[in-house]
């Protein structure tokens, strides 16, 4: 195989906005024992992304952000089966997604869905991995329980509500806007309130016959924290996703001890890479036939050229979008390269 | 059998101080179908019986107070053994335990562990069935982690500490003093620290090589829950025992992210009558051979004639205790007779 020793990607040049995000000639990293080595074909966008740009670069990490990409195994460590050299897959990465080429532990690739293309594939692992793991490894979430989703129309939260609805749970969203909550409604939440409304909470109770929600997640930070024990039902657990700025959870005790709830939160990228194996296998097993039937697919909001990193940064923070942002290596420099790089099936129509 | 229709119990007359305890004439309940009736030995006293007297009384409740006893089986309602007429057992009730008879779901007895008098054994159901509920299904406990409790020498924390450390698990705990701390390493506790120590924190992180610990056990209401997230380890659970009289718990969300932390709390008292069964199953499993072995005993604070239990809640309230209170009603109308009503070992030496 010849592989290029040098690649452009992006990398946060120091802490700030947008604009540290700089195109760097930078080395194609070579796999280690169990890694694979990805040609990028399309890198999701997540939230962490711009938190980990305004905080700038860290020791701890790779400076060129992202954290899934879809793409072909072109090289492999030690351990790797070498007959997955030209499989198509999408993964989760530590980081280095913002790139050319990326490694991923093998045991984190899983293959790209018959039917859905880079793009939309690319736009999957950050969110499928985080469902799992809140929903099925934290909460336990049982059959017949009901979820709540605040921020229905993130990537995480129009993944949550296509998986769940389909598996069976009554899925209630909030969403900022009316235009989001239809969209909620659209990918299959049983109903979906604004959370400027001051009675949310008496809808959601309304809507399960005072029952309340088994389980919620929160990645609005703490904000909601009193309400969402209120709409708890007995045994609810309360997930966060957000670390909300340095916000206090604030929560009466009380109400906690009275109705057993449990309130946690996780980080997925700190997850053991051995607990994230486990995963991809569990998503292999129960997502993708949904993937492949059909029945669930991921909302791409955009796909930009990965030269334009910075402006699906001010996307994401101007909190304007509905579903994932996905850049695509292809188009360098910051061409005008049109979207639709690929041949796949039409995204889901959110109209 | 032949058994009174009538008996004199100690009522909760009105929301109040100990002194709205009141002996009064009460009829001998009759067990429904799955339920025995106790003729009472001993009962046990909880904070719970304090906090519902302060209440005072409710059409939720029995008014009698008492949430655990030991005594004889006289009576069981239909689909109950009728072999175990004269059964000695200590239980679980749902109220009702100051009295001499007491209704209790033949599921939530346990037969007197061998070497423990009906005292040292009604000093036994609330602590037991608290820890094993919180460290092993709500914490769900595991081999090698180690816990902290604040409240080490309540009768909670005196119990806990003995089957977690007989268990094999690194017991830590804080006290409000340090003759209580001492009394917390006699029972087994790997290092015991004054909650009044600005630096607990500290000295636990010190004791755990900076790991800090795993569960983490609270009595105390809200007050510690800061501090408590900082001792945690990475997955650390928190459990709250205590409403904490109307306290908000605050903790900084970042660090439940940073840590995938999670912080419950729950009530024994309504949790489903088959889930209490469940448990009673399993302390009979784990918990019994280490009674029956000696290695764990219940630490008796004082044993009181039931006619006294305004007293005895006084004690409670006054914080000066370290183990259990318990109520004996063969010493009626708050005569003078002497403990020790029962042969049995002697109690833990403390000293």
């Amino acid at each position: 195989v010849s592989l290029p020793q040098r690649q452009s990607a992006i990398v946060i040049a120091r802490a700030g906005g947008p604009e540290v995000l700089e195109w760097r000639d930078v080395a194609v990293p070579v796999p280690r024992a169990g890694e694979v080595l990805i040609e990028v074909q399309a890198a999701g966008v997540n939230r962490h992304d711009c938190n980990q740009r305004r905080r700038g670069p860290s020791a701890a990490h790779s400076d060129i952000p992202g954290l899934e990409v879809a793409g072909t195994i072109v090289d492999m460590g030690h351990g790797v089966d070498r007959a997955r050299l030209g499989e198509a897959v999408c993964a989760l990465v530590d980081g280095g997604g913002y790139a050319h080429y990326v490694l991923a532990c093998a045991d984190q690739t899983l293959p790209l869905p018959a039917g859905l293309g880079a793009t939309a594939a690319a736009a999957l692992p950050e969110a499928a991995f985080t469902v799992w793991h809140n929903f099925f490894e934290l909460a336990r979430l049982a059959p017949g329980e009901a979820v709540l989703l605040h921020g229905g129309t993130s990537g995480v939260g129009t993944l949550a509500i296509q998986v769940l609805s389909a598996l069976g749970h009554a899925v209630y969203a909030t969403c900022g806007t009316s235009a989001k909550c239809e969209v909620a409604r659209a990918l299959g939440a049983r109903d979906a309130f604004s959370y400027r409304d001051p009675d949310w909470v008496g809808r959601v109770h309304a809507a399960t016959q005072g029952r309340g929600v088994d389980v919620i997640l929160d990645m609005s930070g703490a904000q909601h924290s009193a309400h969402d024990v209120q709409v708890l039902a007995q045994g609810g657990r309360l997930l966060h996703l957000s670390p909300g700025n340095g916000a206090e959870l604030r929560v009466p005790l009380r109400a906690v001890l009275a109705k057993g709830l449990s309130i946690g939160g996780s980080l997925l990228r700190p997850l053991a890479a051995q607990r994230k194996a486990l995963i991809a296998r569990e998503l292999r097993r129960t997502l993708w036939p949904l993937l492949e039937a059909g029945r669930v697919r991921p909302v791409v909001h955009q796909c930009l050229p990965l030269a334009q990193a910075a402006e699906a940064h001010r996307v994401m923070e101007s909190g304007q979008l509905m579903g994932k942002l996905v850049l695509v290596p292809g188009a360098q420099a910051g061409a005008d390269r049109p979207m639709g790089l690929e041949a796949q099936p039409p995204q889901r129509n959110l109209a």
